[in-house]
């Protein structure tokens, strides 16, 4: 039986303060609590169903973690979801700090006030699809380890890392090499532009677009052309999480194929 | 003042058995509203407040349009949003129907079994941005007159049409020379395929992928290519609205540049 305490501590943690406070979040579903059960996360309690712990009680005992089974009313009131599903994990928060010269090797996508969860949590699914293991947000984007972006992310959030920091400073810090790719309305035509192995992908908020303070720190402005249309398009821009995907998509398949554009 | 009965109706409206049954739908958001004011949808009655009223009184008055007046309070009890956005609409359901050999021309999105409401709204909006002018669902799709669906397309609800039938019947019907482009986890590279000017974009459902029962009508099974990476993914997939626009905008780069591949 869940005691009230256990009860009102999960639930603190559907909360950014209480997550920032004890440095854990919520982690939900079958494949997610896998995943995470693979992972390097530090677990602090799982709590799940009958089935679920009957199917996973090989990889629990070679891990050596516990788990305090519950019913599924039971879990239906610490969810997050509508639809709980078997399992809920509250995980300790990692403290990994950003080293800038790690995040320059590849690609890294840099999020300017992303503030939708579903936004971000696609993204990063999208980045670790596409092998992106680095994420550098403004301090002001929505927090990663609310439920609804560790939900989106479908599993990712234990592969691809997620930082916070002051993004004037550091894109001013990255090497010359290093390209900054702004996604802007009117750029440069992104299928038509040469791209780069290594390079920062800057993507703006989803009504503001990049910050004014720093557009002037972007190398190629790049955009996603509109189709030809028949009727004028109501469609004012793409969503971020969309715009952010194809963009990852064009740099993988001029790298893939080899072409310049 | 809003009558209790008008209340109730337009709550009744959030839920798709009464939708069906008064043939209207909510629309809401200064900008969403606006293109509907610009498009051929019947309105049949606006809520909005002081300011979007002031803002909008000569194109309500051009379009012969009366307005109920609101305050902030009484639209935020109406409202389906979390920060409702100055205006709601009830709107009369189009009753187009499908005409097969009208969208076959140029690209048309096929979407089997599309559950997630964010999903369809986002390729609503997708589609719209590319310039595909239709788009096709299973008759178990999630309903394109949801209040988040409506939401999601951000107006382009007002120009993207959206029908409903039954896929295999649709599916077998189409010309030979169009050919159908499945969204496949193990299909040729999209990045390397002859892709065409006319096609159907078929798209399967978040968790199942195309139903069994449609693959063998699939001409071309395509991918998206995984990255190559530095550690095993968690990403088993990519969502169904990055996929749909990640291949939009592959058939847009092939069609723009001109290129096979």
């Amino acid at each position: 039986m869940l005691s009230k305490n256990k009860i009102k501590h999960i639930s603190s943690l559907k909360i950014g303060k209480f997550r920032r406070i004890f440095n854990q979040f919520l982690l939900e579903g079958k494949k997610s609590v896998l995943d995470l059960l693979n992972s390097d996360f530090e677990i602090i309690e799982i709590f799940a169903c009958d089935n679920w712990i009957n199917d996973n009680c090989e990889l629990l005992k070679k891990k050596n973690i516990e788990v305090q089974k519950v019913t599924e009313k039971e879990l239906s009131r610490i969810s997050t979801q509508k639809t709980p599903n078997e399992v809920l994990a509250i995980v300790k928060t990692p403290q990994d700090k950003l080293i800038p010269n790690d995040v320059f090797v590849g690609l890294c996508i840099v999020l300017d006030e992303i503030k939708n969860p579903g936004n971000l949590g696609t993204i990063i699914r999208t980045a670790d699809w596409f092998g992106i293991e680095n994420i550098i947000c403004s301090e002001n984007s929505v927090d990663v380890y609310n439920p609804k972006v560790v939900q989106a992310t479908m599993g990712s959030i234990t592969k691809v890392k997620v930082y916070y920091t002051q993004l004037i400073e550091f894109l001013s810090s990255k090497p010359k090499e290093i390209k900054i790719f702004g996604a802007v309305l009117e750029g440069e035509n992104i299928y038509k532009t040469q791209l780069a192995e290594n390079a920062l992908i800057l993507i703006g908020n989803e009504s503001q677009g990049i910050s004014k303070e720093l557009l002037p720190l972007i190398d190629e402005k790049i955009s996603i052309p509109e189709g030809v249309k028949n009727f004028p398009s109501n469609a004012e821009s793409l969503n971020a999480s969309i715009a952010t995907a194809i963009i990852c998509s064009e740099f993988q398949r001029k790298k893939i194929t080899g072409k310049a554009n």
